[in-house]
């Protein structure tokens, strides 16, 4: 990359995702290469919202290249609550760290604060912006599976509110894809994602209310949580809900190939009995996030540092 | 250990706890042998429950071995809140680490969850289960004190909803121990203890509502806290908590040799001016977490890893 | 420093401070000759009340130092709300580590605690009492940017509860200040500060209501919070919260040397558009805290430890 932040995947050409993607597993293949890459280098993780595997992962990732990590904690037990700004809060943590990780629940949170610091800054999820490293290692898991040539992919729940899914269909319009969304009306992509990824060059992208037509002509099918606070009336929440569950029974009109993604935590979306299918990839795609996080900050620590290594 | 789980403390042999106290022993004499041990081992720490001394002793011991970990954080900070199954949880964080430590409200949790995972994982406390790694550093600390052979020990407080208690009393049905249970009625052992206890060959088990009948034939006392909340009327809590207080008046009719242990936190079941005679072991207890820790996590990153070390 | 904890910037001579920031300039200029200086030694955080900078501040130091921490979490997710004593907490704790450092609500805990333990242990913060390592970075700072010689320096806000401030006028009283106090009358010093002061040996302090007598006299001018809770009014608040606030239009009074400094989180007090000038140091500051952290945390770890090293 020749980036020192990383704020949206929309700022990565295919040439950059797949220099990622590469390095991740090449990382992947013999992580004692890098065990002692940035053996005195501290992360700070700075996370405004709950989050269980995006931080760990990435604290992983940190320790997995030698280095270490300086965790703000909760909001609650924090400044913030004194009523500092987001902007005087990074300036004084990058003092203490060589990289920030930052989630917010505002969209552009993460951008914003990247023009006050000097020292790297990983955008790990604003609001329903962006979600970059969580696209990378979904990425990842699809090169792995099904690869990125030649794909066809159906990602189906809520497509309205999810930067997760927002993150990794413009990245997806780097490449051939067929995407297919698959949702109830009323979480349909946002149309003024639909008409971006319009605006690509050949970009191949199709709406859908029910999985049933797409679901034999896919190579990879990508689901996500319906959140039942979505929904004002619960009997409406459970009729939907139900729609876009994936059991056993609705893989056996897939391909025996298709590779089930989703980026946890699942609710009932995908029946338990679904892991135990060649189908499931998501604790894979879960464990992804080690290898790609300690490639994108290995990348990022080395060219956005200050040269001295 | 023969094990790739430690769940609780009646999987443990007399051997299999000889074999780890012996080691711990060997450990705390030069901790200095085993400091780079796990130098690049990461452990999961999930409590799903709140602690301080179990959750710190683990992570110095881990540390101490140069290792490090990888914290889930509390409940209402983590993806749990949205409705993620333990099963689900374990799945995913096993990826990050080596080995997982599991503590939560739900008796039979950590054993149900390690079905689903491949690395080791520790059970630090299910509910008014078992909290094994408690027991393996009561036992070391009796051996230290008092010696587990020939032993008459008092047990004394809630007996009825301590998984330390039941747990300790399991794993000194090993040796050749005379066990007092000492109690209010209506916090007395579990029946299915005693049973249990009962059907162990050279089981000596025998329940008091009064310590002074036992108190001058014992080696060790260990005390644990009654908990005001199990009382409906705050003054039968008062009445009885008060029965069963050690004070330095109380132990004038004990053996000079007696030593006093409580698993901590304590409140008012034993006076701050006990802590200056020679009986008090409750804190050097708490610190021999750390070397009987390591000694755990040590066997078990060996013969539960893959193999390539 | 000759003593086993660091309790009160009272405790400290000239030589002593003069002693720390020395050492902290020589680990600013190269961190590196220290970075494996405590790479066995684990620094125990136990926090009784919210901080985000000084507590990841420590910990940065610890980790600078090739050290690690073990930290004790949120009161609420620890043993205290079981009613655990602040003696047995810390006693419990240090057998873990190998320092310990401090925050209470209570003024007066750490000193107490420290007589429980033989690590050594570090004030935090205690109440209105005293903030000794935020003293020495605030020193620090002065040093680097005006000198501690023939200064004059203005210390404005709030000056009845900070703690921050009441350590700061009791160390300058060490060197030959001029000490400006500037505040409402309802947010004075307390009197007994103040008394304590001119019993120092040639102390020169001087008491305000207004900034602009004094400003332009100034080589230092140290900002603080007026927290909003210390008025029953708001509208008294907004008046008087108003009249101590800093904007470039307020420095054209000042000296072009002014350096303007603030312990942060800061809210209204200093207008976002003086950190552009050359003014500002507050940053810096806060930055500042690693390196003479850096050197406390060794000269304690050093002299207060075992006599092993």
């Amino acid at each position: 990359m020749r980036h020192d932040h990383l704020i949206t995947s929309k700022q990565l050409s295919r040439a950059d995702i797949e220099r990622v993607l590469d390095y991740a597993a090449e990382i992947d293949a013999d992580p004692s290469a890098v065990a002692d890459r940035h053996a005195d280098k501290l992360l700070g993780l700075l996370f405004f919202e709950p989050s269980t595997r995006t931080k760990m992962s990435f604290e992983t990732a940190m320790k997995r290249l030698g280095g270490d990590v300086v965790d703000m904690g909760s909001v609650e037990s924090s400044s913030v609550k004194k009523g500092e700004t987001l902007a005087d809060t990074v300036r004084v943590i990058e003092g203490y760290t060589d990289a920030l990780v930052l989630r917010h629940p505002k969209q552009g949170a993460p951008a914003m604060a990247s023009e006050f610091v000097d020292v790297p800054l990983l955008n790990a999820g604003d609001g329903a912006g962006h979600h970059p490293t969580q696209t990378m290692l979904d990425l990842y898991t699809i090169r792995e599976n099904a690869g990125l040539d030649d794909l066809t992919i159906g990602i189906m729940g809520d497509l309205k509110y999810g930067r997760t899914v927002h993150s990794l269909a413009y990245a997806l319009s780097n490449f051939d894809a067929r995407q297919h969304f698959i949702s109830p009306e009323s979480l349909q992509l946002p149309r003024e994602v639909v008409y971006d990824l319009h605006q690509q060059e050949g970009a191949q992208v199709r709406e859908h209310e029910a999985i049933d037509e797409v679901l034999p002509s896919l190579d990879v099918l990508y689901v996500t949580r319906i959140q039942r606070e979505r929904f004002p009336d619960e009997n409406e929440y459970q009729q939907v809900a139900g729609e876009y569950q994936i059991d056993v029974d609705t893989l056996e009109a897939a391909s025996d190939d298709l590779t089930v993604m989703h980026p946890l935590p699942r609710v009932d979306e995908i029946a338990p009995e679904v892991d135990e299918t060649d189908h499931a990839a998501y604790f894979e795609q879960a464990h992804n996030g080690v290898p790609v996080r300690m490639a994108l900050l290995d990348l990022l620590l080395r060219e956005g540092g200050d040269g001295d290594e």
